[in-house]
């Protein structure tokens, strides 16, 4: 998952998108860029860290410009590497630099197009540099020398017939201005806001609500599946709708996990929809077992919050920060002669003891996936003197892979990958597992905007909405992020294949 | 205040020590550093950061040694800058390094004394360089080729006798092993505990227990005030009472603010101290307006939740998570040509409206300083659609510098200095404001362990238990502390003050 | 001034471009890069600074593969700055990366057609970015999946027609192979080169064929002016005339101070160039002066060495190394009050007073530029105790700016412009000023190869061999050139002007 | 070896030690360090690298102080390392720094004693640290408050009691000044210099007068063997004999190789000795060979340029530049898959093969240490087509270890080490060498100054001054020494013995 933010302001952007940059840091830690256009050339500065570490005061003085973009990566199979921090660019047509958020489904034939039908060569495996590349050829192919909205529409228009996926994208063309666009099915989200400032209207585009709100800019709207937003160097607001069959199916798992709680996507407030998860379950809870017993509802920091609050109040108990959440997490180090000691999850959580001993607890998380660390507190749970421990997932069994843009294990690292759910609680080690039913968390958020078409599940049904996921591809998928292939990736980097781009223009 | 941890093993004890630092970390995010003794000399590693950027593979590698201390350091006047990373070293007598976690208040005369008396230059402002070099010129006295505990011991009591103030420290001596110890009245924590391995026990010295917990350390006791402990290389422990008349009156602002919740200090568990915080408080909104019309708590997180939800819970009103909490926190930059754009509260915490629409808001901090923060957050539940604010502060009014170790602003930055409850309400601007009463903030915390003499208050009550502490004293301490003079400080530690002590050495 | 290597070998080239860029350091002390293919993608390392400091072995082994290129910058008005450290690259088509030493003297006019013909975004003001744009498009219209040599050399040819100046360069184009090629007027040197090893025959091309000399290749020819030689991925080598009239007229400067005097360079050896130009200043001081009471000739090291030797032998006079260089040059620091202390050329060169005391010394440089190091050190000669101090300068004064890659100042700037030999003899301060004569340097340089055109001499008769340099463009060029223009465009570069183009892929 | 430099100025010294030790760098490439004192407080930077690298302007901003002392580090068995960079620190008594050039042959004893009898930890195998430490003591045992001239003789006079080796130190004694001393044996060099000011006088020690020359300093004198020299921090100036038995026998090989031949040392002018030595092997070559049919003098650039110019007059013969030497020297790297590949002299040296080309020529070089180049050199000279090679040293054969701070191999990898001259003309492939006498030397130096008591010529006749050098300290020293002997060591020091000492204060 990534994070994306763009601006065209009234003055120099690039502190309004550092800031837009830091509210989505939860979306991608591993990398951070901006790229800027001043005076009809850009200025970037990117790096791999956080957004605090990779921006100083001297590279911000370099940012100037009233129009930019920028992004935050979180590494997936094929982009990571300081190769690969974002945006891209390329110099024909005009000068465009892009920041993706997603996947393409599609990106292995879209590859071999480019070279034989573009001459246009690409350096990485990030499907980021093909999809700049589909966008400016669909765009070079206008073939006009001052390109108007209408060719930048007619460019995405393009875009949307040859790639298939997961994808959200703003676009900056120097001397022309930004262009942020959405899948045809809607499934990674990108908002729109504005803000009215004494010299005139400023629009920007963003992942998610929080970072308009945070830099008072007031929400419009949520681009539309399929559709194109173009604001110009000057200011001017564009939108059409780009695609063939546009549906609004999004990513169910951005209301689970992903996204901050304080965000809207797509008029559903996350917040409101993990309440509704919390409650769902409770009745499950309620349904399954009406004499629980339990004593005390306790949430793994920090995502299931607000989730377990709502159980907890729905079935009348206690609600507790059972577990401490360690903020400052290290590094694993080997010394001389003697193995790698594997960081427990003791070094991320610890448990006060008082709310555990001698009670039947009910541990809350947002989702189980590999399961590892699942194990490890519900042991922990029981040191800590637990009389019974029982585990509630806020959201069904994760039984399948994410081709959308989401980095998970691959399917045979999933702990309820060929399990039934009494298998995965037996694995887990607890004395009893409640998984959110798929229809029931479909209907939390659902119940936040009617009109939306339905959600990707497909990590939980194996229903990928785009319609082009077969065995095949998903064969291709897991040899590209099983553990082991990553890490004969990351070997295969080191000996010479991570490359060039459009990098740091310095390293102080 | 500053974090310590200390071990003797059985093999190298770096990582454990890089661990626990991390668990330390919320002492202080300033500075971090590992010395260890192996084959009689010293390794080190140190460096203004958070740990986990400040020790890197090939640091570990060097820092060999069974024996070793490490610091986490927050800034305090005079301690700042990349030499004052901790801990400190001296060759003489037999080589000598020290953390040191506290404030001495008469540093001023200890400086004059050791270059008088004892030839020791002191190149630095800190206070820890001055216990360094009374520590090492007490033992130096001893006169011992070979000093043994008794002698060791005799050097702690000459500290005791000399030094005035809030301080616990841990020393190591090349080929001897590790001292821990901690002022006559127990202000600073200090903890010890055991490890059973295969190769005997271990023992490790550590500010809060929480560290202990996670490497699996066995709480034995807390260090008595003006106890020494003192264990030698060979993993043999001696413990002494070395001061005169020891009192236990340990620091009351670790269990409002400092410590971890999971911490046990002095017998007292932190989290249990801060539930009955939340009820005090309760039972004060009770006892004031019976009826509040309260629709919700929401605390400021993260310290205040604890408290906050005890407090909800008794009151049998709805706790909610009403603000979201930005945890990537970005620089403030200026732009050409603009003026610095001050960092708004907002992108720290967000609120989310629906739980402030249209209710009676508690808002539930730990305590209240300059104010300033907690007025923005008042005036954001507000815009949010609240329809009145309540502002409830864990802690009575903080209306004086605290002496002993805690960076408070000085007197008069303070908002509650020279003002009535009454007016920092109208300050803050909260339709209602509710402080701890002293002697149930006293009484939360005395109810853990009855054995203790009482506490430190003086930030609330202006009586400083080492009872040397006067109005020159804090002229001084304000002279030193206000931000004018803190920014002056700086510019002159950048014009050429900033100095030696024992540094980093490597600077990859 | 640059410097270029390329190659085409049979296993990783880099060490071998690395070996290259050192031996070709004195061309450019700037930025340094190499560029190199392998599995039909890119791989870099570029940055500012010396070679030796600018790779690292982390570097080199991600440079794999056994085609690359090389550079080594010297910076000049619009190409400073670590954006713009070279190769340079773009996309489309193919994949190219380009290095260049020269200037083209109709890069405004290119930059315009860039982008009104081929929709070309140029990101920075540097005359190589063009150069490769110019080069991509004319390959790009020719519209090749698989371009064959023909292919090349007819974009050889386009560029050739469109730009005017001094330049060489060599171009990767990944998947096949590298090209070379000189304008048309071979201002700028490039050399090719062979290696015959066990797995075949390897290519080389360089600035210099003291590059070639060092890693053990064999000169086979100078790359003639508006030739191209391509050399195949799978090591083919094709050589094509490219340029409709082509005429050999290298610069003389190259062999007044630029080149190495192991060089050779169009068929000439350097280092009897600079003999024969100590010969001739000889001849000329005995026709001037035959009584002249020289008592030693001492060389201001280490450029003209050669030179003064020669004169000394020709005269039949005591030569002596006189001054010694420092070195270690460093910085110049402003201390908190002072202002900047100018670097004396003391710092540089310290005087042996025996060589001095009581005698009449001819003191011998390669030319005399801005006068100011000249004056100082005759001074030196005098405090030193010289009776009489001679100067000559092995080429004629120089009077017009270099406008094809060499970095002069303005015209202005220079102490002969505008002044006799008399005047910049009494400006300097010496007794006596001897210039070469400009055909007498001239003749010296051609007697290395009779079958030169000629040569350019621009710098001293303001006759440039393009033919297309008029007082207009003078004046643009002074504009870009004065030290003042030169401060504020490093202001505006780092007020934001610094750019993108293709950057270190990584940073540490 | 090392380069040494102390300034008591009336303003900011740190810049004008900078300046010196960019002079002295020839005498120490590997590490670089500036203490100065200010208002009581020592400041300092020392890293590894070379002076311009570690320096830069933040870090001289700091470095306030109008007295102060620097040092240049040659990396020796025992001194590698960034903890190790100098000058050294000890903050009792008074606080001290020290910068040290040479070695002590006692070191082990009196690291034994340091702490027997003085519980003095050292924490290093740097004689460095035991020199500091013994002069600490020494005036620490003088016990006064206010230590007067007298007192530093005095503790002077210890270190000279107690320490036997070639050593010359400057310290730096924090709000009294600076003191330099010198071996009793004056082996080490370190002069004294005066300048005048509008403020007053300025006083500076240096190792070499050149330092002085190039800061505007007029030499004074060298300090005398035994002698200390203390300046005040008020600009008071005070010298002293303080050893018993002072004789004046410096080391020779400053003369042949390590001193800049523009500096004077003990009234002796390098560059006339090394004049003296080209003359003295004219002589030899031609009693031997009268009709040597030489046709031309080449020197390996750069030390021995003079000798072979002096060399090249006497004979009569040409004198020419016939190697270019690369001043721009590379790493080594090794690619995946293979082997590393050793750098050839000919990456360092490049031959013009017209000063070849059939003729027979006499190479000059300082010295033969190892062999190992000497041999590459005289086989490329082959290369280029010299009919024969005869080959010239300025110097005896090397035959023996240096224990005074000079870093040479072990005896068994001096390729003159047990073999006859004969036999070292065959190993290196000459087809005549020439050694110049023993005597010879020693009368081309003791020419410069008939006072001197003599020379260490320890390297070619076993012959240790200091007396105390018997073959089983030898063999430590090789066992220190030899190449596998320092790799174990760097590994060692690696795996965690690098210590501290007083080391960087910041790392940006």
């Amino acid at each position: 998952m990534c994070g994306l933010a763009g601006i065209v302001g009234k003055r120099d952007v690039a502190p309004d998108i550092y800031d837009a940059l830091t509210v989505l840091q939860h979306r991608g830690q591993d990398a951070a860029g901006i790229m800027t256009s001043y005076q009809g050339r850009f200025t970037q500065r990117k790096s791999e860290g956080l957004v605090r570490d990779v921006f100083r005061q001297h590279h911000m003085q370099r940012l100037r410009g009233a129009v930019g973009i920028g992004h935050v990566r979180y590494p997936t199979a094929g982009s990571s590497g300081p190769a690969l921090a974002q945006p891209f660019y390329v110099n024909s047509p005009y000068g465009i630099a892009l920041a993706h958020n997603g996947n393409l489904t599609n990106s292995a034939k879209l590859t071999h197009e480019m070279f034989q039908s573009d001459l246009r060569h690409l350096n990485t495996d990030s499907d980021s540099e093909v999809l700049l590349n589909v966008f400016a050829h669909e765009l070079q192919v206008q073939r006009q020398l001052f390109p108007s909205a209408e060719d930048i529409f007619a460019a995405v228009a393009g875009v949307h017939r040859r790639c298939v996926g997961g994808y959200a994208a703003i676009a900056l063309i120097v001397n022309y201005g930004i262009v942020g666009f959405r899948d045809p099915w809607g499934i990674r989200p990108l908002v729109l806001g504005q803000r009215e400032t004494s010299e005139g209207t400023e629009y920007m585009l963003a992942s998610e609500s929080v970072a308009l709100d945070v830099l008072g800019f007031e929400l419009i709207d949520d681009v539309a599946p399929g559709e194109a937003v173009y604001i110009s160097e000057k200011g001017e607001l564009f939108r059409r709708q780009c695609a063939a069959k546009p549906k609004l199916l999004p990513c169910i798992f951005e209301h689970v996990y992903f996204a901050r709680p304080d965000s809207m996507m797509d008029g559903i407030s996350v917040y409101k929809t993990r309440m509704r998860q919390g409650e769902a379950l409770a009745k499950k809870v309620m349904a399954l077992r009406p004499d629980h017993e339990i004593d005390v509802v306790i949430p793994i920091p920090d995502t299931s919050r607000i989730a377990a609050q709502a159980m907890a109040h729905e079935l009348g108990i206690k609600f507790r920060e059972g577990f401490m959440k360690n903020r400052y997490i290290g590094r694993t180090f080997i010394m001389p002669g003697q193995n790698e000691r594997k960081k427990s999850v003791r070094q991320k959580l610890n448990p006060v003891p008082l709310e555990f001993e001698g009670k039947t607890v009910m541990l809350v998380d947002d989702s189980i996936v590999r399961g590892t660390t699942c194990r490890q507190i519900i042991q922990m749970a029981r040191d800590a003197g637990a009389k019974k421990v029982y585990f509630a997932s806020a959201c069904p069994p994760v039984r399948y892979p994410n081709v959308y843009g989401i980095d998970m294990p691959s399917a045979e690292e999933l702990i309820a990958n060929n399990r039934t759910e009494e298998e995965v609680c037996e694995a887990i080690g607890a004395d009893w597992l409640v998984f959110q039913n798929l229809d029931d968390l479909v209907k939390c958020s659902m119940e936040g905007n009617p009109q939306v078409d339905g959600f990707d599940c497909s990590v939980f049904n194996k229903d990928y909405v785009t319609g082009d996921v077969d065995d095949a591809y998903l064969l291709s998928v897991h040899n590209a992020r099983n553990d082991a292939a990553q890490e004969e990736r990351r070997a295969a980097e080191a000996a010479g294949r991570s490359v060039i781009g459009i990098h740091n223009d310095d390293q102080s």
